[in-house]
């Protein structure tokens, strides 16, 4: 069985020294003191390692089951919930006006993590419920954040998100869903969905569902679609709970993992709802919990890598197994561990470089989030919409490939359940398919994010990542060790912009035949500029002499792993981007 | 559910068009005549289509049991095991001494692919016969042979490989499992073996072990090792099943995967056993074995992605999502299939181009067996042994990726199990991981067989493909299309082999830090070698104007697209491997 404890340590670094919180001038963070974000970051660590990393395999082998109608989670998993709220974790970044703590986004993002890190099927009852928070709270009139919003800050209520139907998941123009009005204000909603993430669930008094569906008479296509607020028992005027809605678990998805959630099949018989923000607007509103769960689903991917790792560590530094290849490390005993081979500290560092890589890109996106909105900072705005599709496809192609490589350095132990290690995998492969499957994010980045705003993101990280590059060239090891491979790497991702630019107004498919390779090679090039700013951190901490000087040299040594392992990536995607879209599209669909 | 059909076509353009089996000067291939062999695989393609695919999601879902200290095979495994027994299907390329069909272990090959396409975890039971069968046939005493292997030939008896212990896997030297001789020339076995694939079954009449183990008073490590033939039921000298041996099944692992094969803990107490081939020479004669098996697992890599790859390409044929960029292709329908998407087809033309191109590879080292072995060609011999870690390891590096882009291709619907694309992922994990993790075959290549017989074999690889292209490239299309690209991934391996020669002495770690990449450069080489014979074989056929020109134009596309988005992959490696083994041996186990 494998353990889990929080990277508090690499948490505090990024938080304090590389995106200097306490004084990043955004309001509410005068008060991210490193006191402060390491008390909580060490009780999140308690709740996480103590009461949910345990509950981790029993989800995973007990599953969700659909009991009259009813689902009921795994053994434990209502008492750990029930320790979440009481402990006002589920609440923690929400508005302090529907009783949150109103803390930052930032440090939410931090605590997040290692909820999701020790059970990420559990912390997803929560994490649907903070999206759907989230859309009330931006879209909702003031009696709906009213009856909803307080309950789902302390998770009494549980949110969900209704978009998919049997027939349409990325295609939500075609769906069919129906809201009759009722003149009253309610909507009669009718129509099926399936893939509903915590659809159902024990752990709650009531399930508030959002669900797209067509108000009768609206336009076809993604124009005639409205968000309804469904929940599964109607509130009174009061708040009470009361009567059961027209809303029914059809049936549980038997799924390759997150086996502790219940992905239901949701039916709306005449359900009554309320439309949240305006007829036929929905994707708008949808897109408020979808934006927030992309970034969420990001997290997942380096989430479950980070925990993947630390058990591949455990077990590489305990298996013995041959000898190694420059002298034996281990006479005493009958062979050397395994962490001696260079071919297993190879994986080791992947993955290393990788999850400290992603969670540094995901806590400054949670930072421009904040900066967004706190600021009102458009900029920051248009910097994390160009970011969320790279963070979430990104992160989670890699994330995935990072657990898959910590279950090999089990060898046939990885393969067998008892060690954990394929849970981790089967549970990562959902995020490159969940809220847009990852061949989605790359269109959503090519085809809309490059020239959103007359294409002023881009630009501007580039210039970014440009000015970054100037400003710190001076010391000449970290120019040599990450500035210069991030310049390389970052001058393959311009061309590759230009390229597109160049062909995609006359033949489409001659960017779009690129998009996974631009997504690739931007992550690579947005993860070598993350270890470019930890890498001056880290040698900003060495020469003050403050500090653990052997965790800043292994951040500088990560990072060099990084430019040196990971940034050659950037030269062979731009290479297929190149060769344009004449393979890809040539042959008739019968010649596969 | 996915369906499955054989790929005849493009297996009978590999025998006779590319390996020009009937002509190869090989003893027994005379008889390859494409009438015989396209006889021989629509036989197949029946039995794994109709027989074997319809069974592969019972095995999964129902998995085997241990009742009573039997296993228990799914539902439907025994009747399916009886058919391929008597349609002869589990001899076809063994001695015809012992009842074999006496084929070309090229056609057993091609044939292997559809059974280990259609059902893997039902095809390793008479897999690891085969295995068994080989070593037998290689080491055993006259006696030995006439005893064991006319049964396994039918499958009547099945075969095993018991290496893995609990302590130890990839090193075998650290086995502790006991050998008493009786002193009348059996042995008692005594030790504990795990991950037993096919470890017991209610297939067959018996089960025949072969065990690794140290006679008392041997030295220590890997030269005091022995292998024994150890039935789970006693043989008398008429051949009769007799009494129990001392075999037991401990437990049956619960896995990821090939849950339709049984893989057991084996506990030998006092069990009677003969020494196959000599006292202490156990790892020779095991090796027997283990290579056969590890062209055998790198097929399942490819076969795995074959048939998953079929089902993807029908799902994109059929599922009606979003419109095309470049303009509607299904005007009268919502929407248009998936297949119009140039990611989906960029994903599809990824699994395309691999498996295609790893069914080359795995038929010409078929070829390559069938020489070493008919013709007794040291030079084939060596060739192979060079091949093997590549096939083994980047076929099923790049096999799992390519199931796991076919599932990505169904979105939500992969996740589920419903459709069986789960499966392919989970099952084809395995084969990173046994006969020799994939880390350890990359060691394979790099410690051992890349300096075997003084480079020999590696400059002999080297010369061939350049011969080959400098044969070919007045064809001016073929030149830009496969040869240069060919050429110069060809070049980038020898820069990596310099490379490690002239570092590797000094310091080991400087070549075995870059060993996998190193591996996945040879897999990109020799599968760009194949591509290359292919094109060479289509353009002959299309300028004779014989033929299905739309086949041999598709295999043009596919070979020009492998060469234009996978050959750029070696230049990464390169880069890789020339930054050395500083930042991978840099920290301290404890600052992972």
């Amino acid at each position: 069985m494998s353990t889990y404890t929080a990277p508090t340590k690499d948490m505090a670094f990024l938080l304090h020294e590389v995106l200097n919180a306490e004084t990043a001038d955004i309001p509410g963070y005068d008060e991210m003191s490193p006191d402060f974000t390491g008390a909580v970051l060490d009780e999140a660590n308690k709740i996480a390692r103590d009461v949910l990393a345990p509950l981790n395999r029993v989800g995973d082998e007990e599953g969700c089951s659909l009991e009259n109608g009813v689902v009921r989670t795994p053994t434990g998993f209502k008492a750990a919930f029930d320790q979440m709220r009481e402990g006002g974790w589920t609440g923690l970044d929400c508005d302090p006006e529907f009783g949150g703590q109103g803390m930052p986004y930032l440090l939410g993002t931090a605590v997040g993590e290692m909820f999701v890190s020790s059970n990420m099927a559990f912390n997803m009852y929560q994490g649907l419920t903070h999206g759907a928070y989230s859309a009330i709270h931006a879209h909702g009139s003031d009696e709906q954040k009213a009856t909803y919003l307080p309950k789902m800050v302390t998770c009494d209520w549980t949110g969900t998100m209704n978009l998919t139907e049997p027939h349409c998941g990325t295609d939500l123009g075609l769906l069919r869903s129906k809201a009759e009005p009722q003149g009253d204000g309610t909507y009669k909603i009718t129509g099926t969905k399936i893939f509903i993430s915590a659809g159902d669930n024990d752990l709650a008094d009531n399930v508030i569902h959002l669900v797209l569906a067509r108000i009768s008479g609206a336009p076809e296509g993604v124009k005639g679609i409205s968000l309804f607020i469904v929940p599964k028992y109607l509130v009174g005027k009061d708040g009470s709970v009361g009567a059961a809605n027209g809303v029914s678990v059809g049936a549980l998805e038997e799924k390759m993992g997150i086996h502790g959630n219940a992905t239901c099949v949701m039916n709306f018989d005449g359900a009554v709802g309320t439309l949240l923000g305006e007829e036929n607007k929905g994707l708008r509103a949808m897109f408020t919990m979808m934006n927030e769960a992309r970034i969420g689903v990001g997290l997942q991917g380096y989430a479950q890598a980070e925990a993947a790792y630390q058990a591949a560590v455990e077990y590489a530094r305990e298996r013995l197994q041959g000898r190694a290849a420059s002298g034996v490390v281990n006479p005493d005993g009958p062979a050397d561990p395994l962490i001696v081979h260079p071919d297993i500290r190879r994986t080791l560092m992947d993955q290393k470089s990788f999850t400290e890589g992603a969670r540094a890109l995901t806590f400054w996106g949670a930072q421009l989030i904040d900066r967004a909105h706190r600021n009102d900072d458009k900029e920051a705005l248009g910097l994390i919409s160009l970011l969320t599709p790279v963070i979430k496809g990104f992160q989670t192609d890699k994330g995935f490939e990072a657990c898959v490589q910590a279950q090999q350095v089990f060898g046939g132990h990885g393969y067998i359940e008892e060690h954990g290690m394929s849970q981790f995998v089967r549970d990562a492969r959902i995020t490159m398919i969940y809220e847009g499957a990852n061949g989605v994010q790359a269109l959503d980045l090519v085809g809309r994010k490059l020239a959103a705003d007359g294409g002023k993101p881009l630009m501007g990280f580039f210039e970014m990542v440009k000015a970054y590059i100037k400003q710190h060239e001076a010391d000449a090891e970290l120019k040599e060790s990450l500035l210069d491979p991030l310049m390389a790497a970052s001058r393959d991702l311009q061309a590759a912009a230009v390229y597109f630019m160049e062909n995609g107004m006359k033949n489409p498919d001659a960017a779009l035949a690129g998009s996974t390779d631009f997504l690739h090679m931007f992550g690579h090039v947005v993860l070598g500029y993350m270890w470019a700013r930890m890498g001056v951190a880290a040698r900003t901490a060495l020469e003050s002499g403050t500090g653990d000087a052997a965790f800043y040299k292994t951040k500088l040594t990560t990072g060099r792993y990084y430019a040196e392992r990971q940034l050659p990536a950037t030269k062979m995607h731009l290479a297929r981007i190149l060769s344009g879209s004449e393979t890809v599209m040539a042959l008739d669909p019968e010649e596969f």
